[in-house]
């Protein structure tokens, strides 16, 4: 068995108790680089142990066999009582039920919130985190590239929304990475607008948000466009050329230091300067990995400092209620002090179709 | 205003509370019948408030204006405020994080666990229920005749389950009820398999568990079958007729009064007496609603007590480790102290392609 691995042991020192025990998804994704739907991780001071059921068992001792983490057959009971003889237990409460901690309790265990810990540890990914990222972005944008020559008058949003998210999966994501948000016409406006039934007509504008995974990384990205050129968008073209600027901006200016809330005001001040601030009414972007929603946090609140490595979202958008929204979103990651795109082929233009 | 209804009167009875707070999405929506991914619901003695944001409030004000249900533009802060005066407060342990629970302590709050009463107000459908799961039967019956003449030598498991998912959701479905499991040749064997990468075969058992959700409601179905006879599955023939006729007795026989365990015997001991009932690795069946888990349960350790408006699955199944398995799921319902399915068009047989 190689070197205990230093991401786990700075975690592990990180966390301040005797050990971590993680039973949700994504976290025990990160501890044991093995995606799997069930099992649970026991991290101490020089052992990661992930007990899995007959399910994963084999695949999972196969594929970490020249890991620092053993693999042991198991369920919930084992490895409860692999647990038994740790007093202060490590559990990420934003991911906890209390049905289990009330179980870990009963166990003697005292409950400690190790999810500042993995916070800190996953704000800054490693070159192979990084090419799932790059994967998870490449498959969106080739899942969008063969969704529009099938954009046709009378599509419902949700049907677009369908037909995207199966292009996603044929290329090799293994599903979303959050539920597609497809807008025609005014319903854009709505910021986390819920896709549904319009159809789709000539010279509506569309804004599609969306994201795959690629072995349990995210990306994410937001185009908006018009269905044809009806020449009643003069505004929305205007508008349009405005957020571009704000996304384009963010790209150039960001470097390595800034926090979160210096990036978010390069493109709210633009913003200001052109008098629309006040329909910008959400953050700039938010950091992207196992998770949709991650650290650091690019808000006129983000504190942390951006450094390479991060990932997050560039995503200025104006909305007036009722009558437009346009978004324009990039995954963004941070390299020799500046922010790269990973999107490489989709056009950020107000495309007309 | 229309009356309190006699259903929030009775869960709130039951739960024995000051009040009942809920966050969770399937839980608001059974106490609202309002669908949202956001929103907080408090339930005291003889009122229902629904805390709605931007986003949901125009559409929730408008659906529940007949109901009982008061709509309150607001968010997490507004329903915390409103819960302030009621010490104890219900909420689902098994639906609620650490994080939440330490925040309505902090609040002052003493939280008792609430789930037991919601799963005994679940376990009895509504007609309005009924015929939502209804839907979501027919939905992911069309999706899987749909699906049939599209199969084709070659094609990656993940690529058929994508290929369902998106028929689904083009008939109407919002969405899956879990993911998909579609396993090809001896990849059947694996009860809760993870579809893959394996490529259709002619002459492949195929095994396909879905279902999708329609106004909130799960279906949950699965079909075995073969991709072509290439002669060499005469036990697959042979064993999948007798996992049928296990299938079909649970429909003749079972009736209201039944407990769930008795339920169970009925496959279990037929298998039982072809030598087979090592090979019935799992429980006949589970409870199906707002969740696709729910009560009653159908197994050896079944308590409940079948009766009028409960729905659940009837899945036997027979699983040879690394050789095959065969499962065959309907989604039932009782009804004049009889099951009846739900399913009516795709064929039971090993319908062989």
């Amino acid at each position: 068995m190689p070197m205990f691995p230093e991401k786990l042991r700075k975690l592990y020192a990180d966390a301040g108790v005797d050990a971590v025990f993680v039973e949700c998804d994504f976290l025990r994704r990160y501890l044991t680089d093995f995606y799997s739907t069930d099992g649970y991780v026991l991290l101490t001071a020089d052992k990661c142990t992930f007990f899995a059921d007959l399910r994963y068992f084999e695949a999972a001792e196969k594929a970490l066999k020249d890991s620092a983490v053993e693999v042991v057959r198991g369920g919930y009971r084992e490895a409860l009582e692999a647990a038994k003889p740790y007093h202060t237990l490590g559990v990420p409460y934003p991911f906890v039920s209390v049905s289990a901690l009330r179980l870990y309790e009963k166990e003697g265990h005292e409950a400690v919130d190790c999810m500042p810990a993995f916070k800190r540890a996953m704000l800054i990914k490693t070159e192979e985190e990084l090419f799932r990222i790059q994967r998870a972005c490449e498959i969106a944008e080739d899942g969008f590239e063969l969704l529009l020559p099938d954009l046709k008058e009378g599509m419902t949003e949700s049907e677009v929304a369908a037909l995207l998210e199966y292009n996603m999966r044929k290329l090799g994501a293994s599903g979303v990475s959050f539920d597609t948000i497809c807008a025609f016409g005014e319903n854009g406006s709505v910021p986390h607008y819920e896709t549904g039934t319009r159809k789709l007509q000539f010279g509506d504008p569309v804004l599609i948000d969306f994201g795959c995974k690629f072995e349990g990384y995210c990306s994410d990205i937001t185009r908006t466009f018009l269905f044809g050129d009806d020449k009643n968008h003069e505004e929305f073209k205007k508008l349009h050329g405005i957020v571009l600027t704000a996304h384009e901006l963010v790209k150039e200016r960001l470097t390595a230091g800034m926090s979160g809330r210096a990036a978010d005001a390069i493109a709210r001040s633009y913003l200001r300067g052109k008098g629309l601030a006040e329909y910008f009414t959400h953050s700039l972007g938010h950091g992207i990995g196992l998770q949709i929603h991650e650290y650091p946090v690019l808000s006129p609140k983000g504190e942390e400092i951006l450094e390479d490595g991060m990932v997050f979202s560039d995503e200025p958008g104006i909305y007036i209620a009722g009558e437009l929204g346009i978004r324009i979103e990039d995954s963004l990651y941070m390299k020799n002090g500046r922010a790269v795109s990973f999107m490489k082929k989709t056009s950020r233009h107000a495309i007309i179709l």
